[in-house]
């Protein structure tokens, strides 16, 4: 079974969103077995859907379709469905129902725009909506499934991971896609090529490597697709063994794993607690960690000391030190590392002290210069980092950077070699 | 001039990479005035890619196409243009010797793998690349042109601003496309719709609205195109003042504005400073904050206090205050907020203290539980919010009605009614 994913919208067509839906529906199906040959956008312009759900028709046996069908005036798709569909809306009493107490709860009253949500195209099997008012529609035309829902992403997935999973793995009939990433930090792209040239030679022929770098991360994703799902990730995973033993000091994770999320389990595992001093970072550090459920366990919290005063203040640094060596300085960031863990009381420890840019930049210390420092029971570690010219990538790049140090410092059996440094130029 | 964006990879078609370069492309060619009928999405496969280059070409005069130019083998764009444009792969010393400048200036040598990337369609003009190794491609056939960039996001947007917005803009041909977007908080789509009804059904016909609801934002598009440019502008800044007028207590700002960055332009104004003292927004508030260019002039720092020793410790909150309210109660958080202001000695300041989930709720304070206070020197206000069950949801919900407090606070102006209550709930 072949899938293809159309999104309706000009707010996508025109760059103001981002097309979040497309990419969570590709990931579900692909769990389930079913492949997405292609994704489409068009605008919420009548002639355009029903041409575009008649072309996708044509080269997939199963067309996902999310947006326009909210309540609004630009809402068009359910017209154009009944267009589609040679079909007519009825009012659906169930759908009512499931509106009516969706705003009850919220001690609301039905709206006369909401009402109309209930109207749903005959031929359609409903697919109920508890975060909103739009319910999914189940279509079919020929042999052809056709899969309506709103475009807003929490109601969308919630519809797909409570109701519609088992019904998508039915359609896949058996057969299996197998997706496997390894995770690394702190080299580019082409010299991790290199590195793993004689392996990717070597690979199977069903096995297809994918390269995909992201600020501060490469990862590399390993696919295959067939009947016999124990063979394919038994294929996958002695090919992932292999990759991993050739290059273990660059390697943090797996798959969808964040790197904070990694940080979380060894510190569970050691009883270990965490605080972070930002400057640069901003408290994004602090964010990413408090992003993972659960984070509160080990976390204690952070102190963003964007400002030398609150260096001075909340975390004890003496104004001679900072005037002496500068806030983006191995001393300072080293003294905010020791300072915020013992403040905190926790075991270990991230500080970042930087300068992000646009502006702040010197000919000696450049937008982009960033020193990061570790602190655990055994003392501290600081790297001099040299970012670009972007502020929000410069951003991201230390925390990430911050965030693997912590992890090679907490986890130290995978530094074989201490080859960071030429890595982090690239 | 139409045009189709397509992105190419594999990436993107199993859910891996959410596809931001296609929103870039689409805001910059609406802002030179192109529009976009059609983005589509196709895997790294010669067969996939080739049919949709020809199917683009037949419905578009400019097809725009990312990905699949790296310098690995899973990138096989150039081979398929080589067959597509019936030309052949030419090597191009201005690229070898950007390449070689690129890698000598990270204290690298040119590797192999790189210096393959000087090949190079003979038909094609080649777009140089300052951030990394595989230079764009703007190719004919016939009267389409067809322009290929690397999937990298920050390569292709530089690519894109500093050397082929001149020549998209002329490609144009004086039509002009305008957007403008309200910007609304505190308020759901659908009560919003039914307050602006009679201005939506006055609204004259070349101008069209969206709604675009985000968590905790609404955003309500205007949007127009026609070769008068001024008069475009006339037409929809005439029918925002009106909308404008209509909800004055919902507006905060417009177009791509942050609510960070109204907020610093306020403080800046006033010559004020800020200060956060967060618990479950985790620092969440000081990343969006300090993610703001120059945010430093105005923001001092925060207290990500997510243990509640960090509350006593840092923020100086009395044991039993904490134990008598616990932490998400409006005693706490008021504290926090003239806490972290006194301490961070800052004009005025946010804390929030909830409950993001998925754990830590109880009956009386289930999941989505968060109060919010803002301080000024005027005192202090504070909210009791209930969000929802999702974790990330709530983090940005809580953030987005933070600020919106704060700016309230700073600028009561707009402050017409209160009948946030109502609103929040929807």
């Amino acid at each position: 079974m072949l899938a293809e994913i159309i999104s309706i919208g000009d707010e996508i067509l025109i760059g103001q969103t981002i097309n979040t839906n497309a990419g969570f529906l590709a990931s579900r199906l692909n769990a389930t077995g079913i492949a997405v040959g292609r994704v489409s956008v068009v605008g919420d312009q009548a002639e355009q859907i029903r041409e575009m759900l008649g072309e996708a028709g044509k080269r997939a046996g199963l067309v996902v379709v999310t947006g326009g069908l909210g309540p609004t005036r630009d809402d068009i798709t359910k017209a154009v469905i009944c267009d589609f569909f040679s079909t007519r809306l009825v009012f659906d009493e169930t759908v009512l129902a499931d509106n009516t107490a969706f705003f009850a709860r919220r001690g609301l009253e039905l709206t006369e725009l909401n009402r109309r949500q209930a109207f749903v195209p005959e031929s359609a099997a409903v697919i109920r909506n508890p975060f909103g008012t739009a319910p999914g529609l189940w279509m079919e035309k020929g042999s052809i499934i056709y899969l309506f829902m709103p475009g807003v992403p929490h109601e969308m997935k919630h519809m797909v991971d409570s109701t519609l999973l088992p019904r998508l793995k039915a359609l896949a009939g058996g057969h299996h896609i197998v997706h496997k990433t390894l995770l690394t930090q702190g080299i580019g792209e082409s010299f991790l090529a290199d590195l793993i040239a004689g392996w990717e030679e070597a690979l199977p022929s069903g096995l297809k490597l994918a390269y995909l770098p992201s600020p501060g991360i490469v990862k590399l994703r390993l696919s295959a697709a067939g009947p016999d799902e124990v063979m394919l990730h038994r294929q996958i995973d002695r090919a992932m063994e292999e990759l991993r033993a050739l290059i273990p000091q660059y390697v943090w994770g797996e798959d969808d794993q964040r790197l904070e999320e990694v940080i979380g389990q060894i510190l569970r595992g050691k009883g270990m607690s965490l605080s972070t001093a930002e400057s640069c970072t901003g408290g994004y550090i602090a964010h990413r960690i408090t992003s993972v459920p659960g984070s509160s366990a080990w976390f204690r919290g952070s102190v963003v000391a964007y400002d030398n005063e609150v260096k001075t203040g909340l975390l004890g640094l003496s104004p001679a030190l900072l005037q002496k060596h500068g806030a983006v300085s191995r001393e300072v960031v080293e003294c905010m590392a020791r300072e915020v863990r013992l403040r905190l009381g926790t075991d270990a420890s991230i500080a970042v002290s930087g300068i992000a840019g646009p502006d702040g930049g010197t000919p000696g210390k450049p937008v982009g210069t960033v020193w990061i420092a570790v602190a655990g029971a055994e003392g501290v570690r600081s790297k001099l980092f040299r970012f670009g010219d972007e502020r929000e990538r410069n951003i991201v790049r230390a925390a990430i950077a911050a965030l693997g140090m912590l992890k090679n410092m907490l986890d130290p059996s995978d530094e074989k070699q201490d080859n960071l440094t030429q890595a982090n130029k690239a």
